[in-house]
């Protein structure tokens, strides 16, 4: 399958070149994001696509002075909601109904279900629970950075309180969850591009039960 | 691009026709997930592939009764490490040695630096960071089985502690995370198949700075 291949050349580039990626390839990267499937299809984060120089250089030093930080294309910022609100909520649903054209009584029950137990949990829980889709996303952008030869390194190594101060994410109600910097890689730089890519056996990852 | 072609044609089933997948299919979506990227390489998450119809029946009401549980040809278990462990982080690095066929001192570093600080964290911190991981494969998964034409509905809404249980996932260390049913659609009983895909606009997930 032509996804495993890609999947298999795929690795956390350590060195980019600092090359720009072609536009065309950035919105595709970001499309992918934008389908991926979420918990009742809240899609309870966004994402920041800095390309701006100052801004890199500001993250660099709160994510372990990661030369990609800097040295990518495009860094994307995956933040998640801080919590869910009824507004936030409201926002989806009366989406939904706005591009399906229609609403439908079992979606109402729902949304009205999701409005009387989310806004009242902990925030806390919620932004985990946001984050955990935010993954899903930044997983499928990752997949679709590798479709187009793009070089991608999923960044947890970083300060998140720094970088939500950074880009005035908790003003809008934001935390960051995960940082992707997408670019080329610098070969003769990267002590990772070489090295045989490690994964758990099958046996010790997968238990079928028939 | 063929990804995105993929992305657009895959939605969450809410019924599936009970048709097994053929197994060759199967072992490539796990291999995706398998491949995905986390945390320190760690893994910290395993599958279990449920192909038993009884084991199905007895998800199926602490899933609030979907139908994709008990219709579906492969139901997958993503689930996560309840925490992580000296010998968890241990098993990771000596794989990679031994694969590898070397030792590193910045990786021996690194392992140091891991097993001085996980293990000694809240284990429901720990849980947490390990289950964004088996999203990161959950999510991998997701777009293999587009790929390979076959149906998939990411479930979070039953109760882990349940599935715990009848998996008997606690006494090995683990945490039910989140479920993936692999099947075939049965259009003419879901009432999703035909409704429109709804997603944010980008410009309301997307924000530049260049």
């Amino acid at each position: 399958m032509e996804l495993l291949d890609k999947l298999k050349w795929r690795y956390a580039a350590k060195a980019m070149n600092g090359k720009k990626i072609p536009q065309e390839k950035v919105d595709r990267i970001l499309e992918a994001a934008r389908l991926a499937p979420t918990s009742s299809g809240l899609q309870p984060f966004e994402i920041f696509v800095i390309t701006n120089q100052e801004i890199k250089e500001k993250i660099k030093p709160v994510a372990w002075n990661q030369s990609v930080i800097t040295d990518c294309s495009h860094l994307l910022v995956f933040a998640a909601w801080d919590t869910y609100t009824e507004e936030r909520i409201n926002y989806m649903f009366d989406l939904t109904n706005e591009i399906r054209g229609f609403k439908n009584e079992g979606w109402e029950n729902y949304r009205q279900m999701l409005l009387s137990s989310y806004p009242q949990k902990d925030p806390e829980e919620n932004f985990n629970h946001a984050a955990k889709q935010a993954y899903i996303a930044f997983s499928q952008a990752i997949a679709a950075a590798a479709f187009e030869g793009v070089d991608a390194t999923p960044i947890e190594g970083f300060d998140p309180d720094a970088v939500d101060k950074i880009l005035g994410l908790r003003e809008k109600g934001l935390r960051s969850a995960v940082l992707l910097p997408l670019g080329y890689r610098q070969e003769d730089q990267d002590w990772l591009v070489n090295l045989v890519k490690v994964r758990k056996p099958t046996e010790d990852l997968v238990t079928v039960i028939e």
